[in-house]
């Protein structure tokens, strides 16, 4: 593969061209791989920066809808839209949540938007890495922004949120006791919570759930990075396309605001630092994938829960088979 | 040190062996640590097991007084007791959540009791090692029950549980909406939940707590281990001693049905695998804290904070450079 071809053509715009380039930082394969550093080496000068927009929402709550509808909406602004999709429980249905992308007909129709569903992969680490470099990917493509959209499970809100500029949590009107499902941890990470369906019968509803919201967001602990006023809840409809200006001219104040005083460069200093310890993390258990390994400790495993051996000798056996090697 | 002689007075019950051996464990030095292997494969072929009894409750549940009250029951079964505590927490103070055990005065006083304070150490993982190995040590010198106590930090709890044949949640009376705040994962682990309080003017509150608790964990999926019943919410009164001796039946029929089933074996079983599973990552992970790595990371970290260096490319170095040295 050309790879200084690749990345001219990514630098360039092309969709197909940026579509490779994700195919490649997915592959697992060694010479994939490698491709992948030099292509992103090559890309990296350019200093190109999108606003990374986390999203997250409950099942039910209209996501696709509202990517379409607000992706729709920015490029109406003249803006370029990238949605990457990361969904780690994909890899056990061998599906994606983006599907065939019939989710987001319209959009998906638009020269302006990308739209890439999320890659089978097994361990969140690993997601976690292809993510960060589809996004950087298509920060070089010239988008303006990417939506990285996540399903609720387990980590991958966190991790969604400590890869973007800013979280939006997107969920349905309610009653008061539905706002008790909603995780304290996202409400911590969310910038802004957007409450959708308010349109029609549910309207009143959605105005009376955002308040509740609102009123647990000032429950919160003030954070230094957010300007007053922030963390915020507001109603949008999909359907309607209510709320959508408003929603994205609170994003433009807040990030603003972040940019000004310092904490636009500095989270993202931050981010990056996290994303290089967690690599080397992950670099030092990725032996543990080897097929050599996984035999042993299915071997001494099972003397271990036979008795037979204690979990630290067996550990130790294992570390001093890993070590002499050089080679995780 | 003779560790020969340290193991047999630890296997005659001694309590000053038990605790020089406990201290043993819990350093990090590393001749320490190869004799402390030597200690406890010295000590594995007794095949002596204790009821290993997890235990939390939320601030203020009098807990100390429960452990007080439900050791001096025990004792006076003719059982020997031994109480661990695990507070990951108390390495930033630096202080133990026992301190010089004036919190179990009448306890610490007998002679079928060791009472053990959580050792001050930072890493979650590290504690988990050095609480195992005391829980062995315990069991060895005879002990017939190990408390082992946790304050609900982070995954301390998940990893109590993870070392305890049975897992004990100690809850106060209290309204309904503060039923709330017990985390549900909490529930999911909690074997038998003691609403203790139950006297005097509490004692109301506490039925109607525990009604209300059995209520919530009949939402619970059933487990496979559990017999008809279980869990089970029960009061008790750490000041009258009320309940005592029920909960003690309770335990007694959990444990007789699952070691009858076959779960007592096959638990610690899995148990054994996965310490064996977590102490090779966490001997994996242990470079991070070699002082030259840390300065290393610590140099790199602030270059891709910067936006010199990618965070993969400076992972690769990290990992490139402790590869070839096979040292870990």
């Amino acid at each position: 593969m050309d790879i200084q071809d690749l990345a001219g053509r990514v630098q360039s715009g092309e969709r197909r061209a940026l579509a490779r380039a994700i195919t490649l930082v997915e592959s697992g394969r060694a010479d994939h791989r490698a491709q992948a550093g030099a292509l992103l080496d090559q890309l990296a000068p350019l200093g190109r920066q999108a606003l990374r927009i986390g999203l997250s929402g409950t099942p039910g709550v209209g996501k696709s809808t509202f990517i379409e509808a607000f992706g729709m909406f920015l490029i109406g602004q003249g803006l370029k839209v990238a949605v990457l999709a990361v969904d780690p429980s994909s890899a056990r249905s061998g599906g994606s949540i983006l599907g065939d992308k019939t989710r987001m007909e319209q959009l998906s129709r638009e020269k302006n938007a990308f739209i890439r569903p999320s890659p089978s992969q097994s361990q969140l680490g690993g997601v976690a890495r292809r993510t960060r470099e589809a996004v950087a990917l298509c920060e070089a493509a010239g988008f303006d922004v990417v939506l990285i959209e996540t399903v609720g499970v387990g980590q991958s809100e966190t991790m969604v949120a400590e890869m973007s500029d800013l979280f939006l949590l997107l969920l349905a009107p309610a009653g008061g006791d539905e706002l008790q499902g909603v995780k304290r941890g996202i409400m911590e990470i969310a910038d802004l919570i957007l409450v959708n369906k308010a349109d029609g019968d549910l309207k009143q509803t959605a105005m009376r759930t955002c308040a509740d919201y609102a009123g647990a967001l000032r429950l919160l602990r003030k954070r230094a990075y957010d300007p007053a006023g922030f963390p915020k809840a507001m109603t949008v409809s999909a359907v309607t396309q209510d709320g959508l200006a408003d929603a994205w001219a609170a994003i433009g104040e807040l990030i603003d605001w972040r940019r000004a005083n310092g904490y636009w460069d500095s989270r993202r200093a931050q981010q990056s630092r996290h994303w290089f310890e967690e690599d080397v993390r992950m670099g030092l258990l990725s032996v543990l994938n080897r097929k050599d390994t996984r035999a042993r400790i299915e071997t001494l495993g099972a003397q271990v829960a036979a008795g037979k051996l204690s979990a630290s000798r067996a550990a130790e056996d294992i570390l001093a088979h890993l070590r002499p090697t050089g080679e995780p």
